[in-house]
């Protein structure tokens, strides 16, 4: 059902030589630069009802993440005030922007989505991701939106959905090699995956990876992450996520904005993902 | 590469005699009847600049159309003011509205999207389309947003993407059946597929098929559309879509929003969805 296990660097680079490797795209450079910088692999998924609330546990949870994962979608109150709001964050506390739309069109709308309409993505976003499930047209169409074909944007890269955390999905198998080919097709803006497990030993890749859960800070701890959201969330751990299965960044959506302290919570799954980083990097 | 030959009906039925079939889903039987009353299976995409145009070009192109399809966020200029022009002109010209969403995402995500945010899609959209990739609990997600769950909602039903038609897409062969699957768990809710040729037997199932053109007005007519968008999208004609293939409802976007005369182009466009469908109830 799974795909063959992921290939594993024999060495394991830290996050610093890998920053080094050839090929490298630029925003994965600066990414691997800021894990380093503030000891965080962690993304902070901000699914809160309002983009008001957003903005607050942004400015709280901002020193202990690397990158904050958006659905700006979902707020009733978004506005491009609030936006600037959040590029201002994003630079005082020295993260990255990626907005999770999930693109899945063809070319020519992906195009319009991402660079149009009120919300303008390619603006303020540093990076997407996108469906392999159109063709290669939608990358075409993405990467028109986005550096070095517009110089106005902001966006710069793009994370390919190789598998997803939800029960039933049928991004795996073949489907997952197909999006590794598609991505070969596209080295100057595909950056990486959003993956369950390390798929590509190309170490400028990123592997993010979402449905992270550590069990509640007062629970006897067993390690695991336990059940689901019953709409076919699947949970895991950082250590599972990070040293067992080879990925790269924890990315953490209800586990801390829906926690009594968010900010506790932050930094909770701060430290849980550098430790299984640091254990990953043993010998 | 792609899938076994469409099943087709043994006796063609038509659209009236469909929408009485057993289990046909509600908005389908609606769907089915003004195409009956207004002898149209066509789609109109309106992916113009702005909401402001593509209330202009619904106006006068309503009279011609059983659906409009939209990319609410592709427009600059939305407003909920505007949606309600979108819901009058529906009312007074009888068609429904689509919104080409391809939601895409966990099914706890696709909830907050569907009903939240500046675009309350649940609100005024009576179906949506999602891909299968996530796995069912897409489904289950997008369903809580709609009738009869949330009897606020306008929206009721959902188009599976069992197929695109942009080149190089992974949904086929495999990914299509598994589409199928998907459906008949949810039978509720799922009122037909996006796709390029007949996939279900079910005659109360509705299969609506984008990347439709014809050639150009004045040229010498071979019944071919020709081309693509240099963007991976790969055009087939009305007659090859109803009558070979066995669709139900043509989608037809830059074909007239794009022509000099997009009326004359509706029209023209209706008439050759009719006739094939005409044709295919020939014996």
């Amino acid at each position: 059902k799974t795909p063959a296990p992921a290939p594993k660097d024999k060495v394991v680079l830290s996050y610093q030589q890998r920053s080094q490797s050839p090929g490298c795209h630029p925003l994965s450079k600066r990414i691997f630069d800021i894990m380093e910088s503030k000891k965080s692999n962690l993304c902070i998924s901000v699914d809160t009802e309002t983009m008001e609330q957003a903005l607050t546990l942004i400015e709280q949870t901002g020193p202990y993440v690397c990158m904050v994962k958006t659905h700006v979608d979902i707020w009733p109150d978004f506005t491009q005030d609030k936006v600037q709001m959040l590029t201002t964050l994003a630079e005082k506390h020295n993260f990255v922007l990626f907005e999770d739309r999930k693109f899945a069109d063809i070319g020519n709308t992906v195009q319009l989505q991402c660079r149009a309409g009120v919300y303008r993505i390619a603006s303020w976003a540093d990076l997407v991701n996108a469906h392999a499930l159109p063709g290669p047209g939608i990358l075409t169409g993405l990467a028109s939106c986005a550096q070095p074909a517009d110089p106005s944007a902001r966006l710069s890269g793009c994370l390919l959905l190789a598998q997803m955390s939800s029960e039933g999905t049928l991004a795996r198998g073949d489907y997952t090699t197909q999006c590794k080919a598609m991505a070969a097709g596209s080295k100057d803006f595909v950056m990486g995956y959003i993956c369950m497990e390390r798929i590509s030993d190309d170490p400028g890749h990123l592997h993010i990876t979402p449905g992270v859960k550590l069990p509640p800070p007062d629970a006897t701890s067993d390690g695991k992450a336990s059940g689901g959201d019953g709409l076919g969330q699947q949970y895991n751990t950082p250590e599972v996520v990070i040293a067992e299965k080879g990925n790269d960044i924890i990315v953490v959506g209800r586990g801390i904005y829906q926690a009594a302290d968010p900010v506790q919570e932050a930094r909770r799954y701060q430290e849980a993902g550098w430790a299984a980083y640091q254990k990953k990097l043993q010998p």
